[in-house]
């Protein structure tokens, strides 16, 4: 790894980005709910949006204001999702986008928006009106940006690497299952970059590292209208610009994916309820696509999570979860090891030691890795166990 | 509806048709776990099977044995599902086809066998051999029967309807979500009947009705190895052949959905931990393709279960379900009722009575309808909540 990890780094470690947030009154609860992500010059910007069908109003207008691949703030709040809205939510997400121009002195198509939180209740412009002003932005503020964004999770999500001896640098933030009121677990993340690097390779470098990190992690197999990933790249760093094929656009991309892995895993291993981060990895698969889905497949089966949540070596519910996935399988080829122990070789039960592997499994991460002895792709998915409280947290009533 | 429903009715009431059960020490509790159905004469059979790739040794042995649409009885064991145990598997599902044509008197060609429990674990044929003897067969022995089949389903699930005035019954016996070690949840369903049908016509029926009764609901999204619906026919009830486009065949198809839809309305509404029964109807789909799958998408998301388990109308994760479903929406169009309560109208939240709605979701069935307002293509798919039991169910260490 060419990417060096910086103790304490956050989303504004990069050069030239400020941060800052404030509790605006959005959120029942008196933590921060309002934040800026600031650039001192406007950025080469790109995001990556929900597939849902429903899009929150934020994320519409996100699609609007990166047409020309070009931002220099973000703007974001818990407490609302502003989704299912209408005609009316698109109206406040750009009066929020508009605030915060104001605020900072930029025009509004460069401003951001992005929102988590309760669906189906219109955001509070007001709130923000009144309160955008009290956010005080400073290179430490990412730290509080990162607080800004968190609804049940239970810790920040927070990393910056110094990339080729800290010629440029990658920080980000970034948030998962959550809740305010009963509602969907929104994947927002952020990340801001000082390098200065051409927006199409950043847009395929963005969507390559997503597609490997965020699209592998899997709560409980519910997509948000919200999910969010946006990167902005101001050039402070003042290197050459980054296009694709050179050597500065592999090292780019290597610390974009141990960023963007990095967050997933916390995402992943924060799930609502979850105690133990799984992670799940298929190889000797006949495609890509077969690798993916298996990986997924298993590391979101509610049985699988379940019996890992119970320290329990259930091993047919993996193999069971597999023959679901839709990916070509040979029952009788295949391998599989739980917390590195074999448990099942060429599709027969091995004999194994079940005290031994249950107490493997009570760390907190637990590896699975099926080889399916087919073909030569791999993937890997993270996801986490299945607790009562899951269903506690997303059954009480708190609206 | 020409159907009349039994009192009693179980899948021995169609004329011909005897059923038993023993204790063969295959559960660990001392409950029936080895049973019979038996037809005095051969009957047109007919089987629907899981669509995982992983098939459990007696499913492969049913579809080699209903090669010929013929089968005179089947044999069920419940306490282990025979599944991920490869070629011995196979070789134990023919013993126990075996052991049960000694005991009657017919071909093992002509015996149809159904496992379902443990997965990964050798199937225990010598106590199957020991106690086969002892499964005595009645035309009461349905209910027994109906019994065998169980593993933590909390009910037995039986129903036997008279057809055009008595012309011939169609009876039949289900189990759904259950365990005895941690294990997959199967569908298993039997169905009788004494009608003389073309064998043809009855493939086609049963396809029909699993169509929009066993392959509409969910319980957690899991697909078992070892599903399996098989109907047999004896024809003793001496009616005229019946072959497609007949009266008799829609009376005869109107009859089965009856029954499919009554057993896996009840299967449905006994899942894993379950309290109550979720209905879902899509309206208004711009195909029919379109409609089933935002109905069973809205029914297996966790977030509405779990809602729906706190009476908590958070009408926002439906719409988002809807959303991630792949079906052509359009936010702007939907109408959403609760309990037949308006919670949205084209697009828009609609003012209701919070405590209103509470108050109905605490029945025992909830009933969702959403008009999509694109198509006139309609399905109906059941669920049931999410609770706490769910997961200590399947999280308990029990191996």
């Amino acid at each position: 790894m060419n990417a060096k990890s910086i103790p304490g780094g956050t989303i504004t470690s990069a050069k030239g980005f400020l941060g800052g947030a404030t509790y605006a009154g959005l959120k029942t609860k008196g933590s921060l709910d309002l934040g800026i992500l600031y650039s001192e010059v406007p950025c080469v910007a790109v995001g990556l949006f929900t597939t849902n069908r429903i899009k929150a109003a934020p994320v519409l207008l996100c699609q609007k204001h990166l047409v020309n691949r070009r931002a220099q703030a973000i703007v974001v709040n818990a407490g609302c999702a502003n989704a299912c809205t209408g005609e009316r939510g698109l109206e406040d997400a750009a009066a929020m986008a508009k605030l915060a121009a104001g605020r900072l002195g930029i025009a509004p198509q460069d401003v951001l928006v992005a929102s988590t939180g309760v669906i189906g209740e219109r955001l509070a412009t007001g709130l923000i009106a009144e309160n955008i002003e009290k956010v005080a932005l400073s290179k430490e503020g990412g730290h509080e940006l990162s607080q800004a964004i968190l609804t049940t999770d239970t810790y920040t999500k927070e990393i910056a690497v110094a990339v080729e001896g800290g010629k440029f640098i990658i920080g980000g933030i970034a948030k998962g299952a959550g809740m305010i009121h009963p509602n969907l677990a929104t994947l927002l993340c952020f990340l801001a970059t000082d390098a200065a690097i051409d927006a199409h390779f950043l847009e395929q470098a963005l969507r390559k590292e997503v597609d490997i990190s965020f699209n592998m992690i899997t709560i409980d197999g519910e997509t948000s209208p919200n999910d969010t990933v946006l990167i902005l790249a101001n050039g402070l760093a003042g290197n050459e610009i980054i296009s694709e094929g050179t050597r500065e656009a592999e090292a780019f991309q290597a610390a974009l994916e141990e960023v963007c892995t990095y967050l997933a895993k916390c995402i992943a291993g924060d799930g609502e309820g979850a105690t133990k981060l799984i992670e799940v990895t298929v190889e000797g698969a006949l495609s890509l696509a077969d690798a993916r889905v298996a990986a997924r497949t298993v590391a979101s089966s509610p049985l699988v999570k379940a019996a890992i949540h119970g320290n329990d070596p259930n091993w047919g519910r993996i193999i069971a979860a597999l023959g679901r996935s839709g990916a070509e399988i040979e029952g009788s080829k295949i391998d599989l090891f739980l917390n590195n122990i074999c448990l099942m070789e060429e599709g027969c039960p091995y004999t194994f030691d079940r005290d031994e592997v249950r107490a493997a499994m009570m760390g907190s991460e637990v590896p699975i890795r099926v080889c399916l002895n087919l073909g030569s792709f791999a993937a890997t998915a993270w996801g986490c166990d299945l607790t009562e409280e899951y269903v506690t947290i997303n059954s009480e009533y708190t609206t």
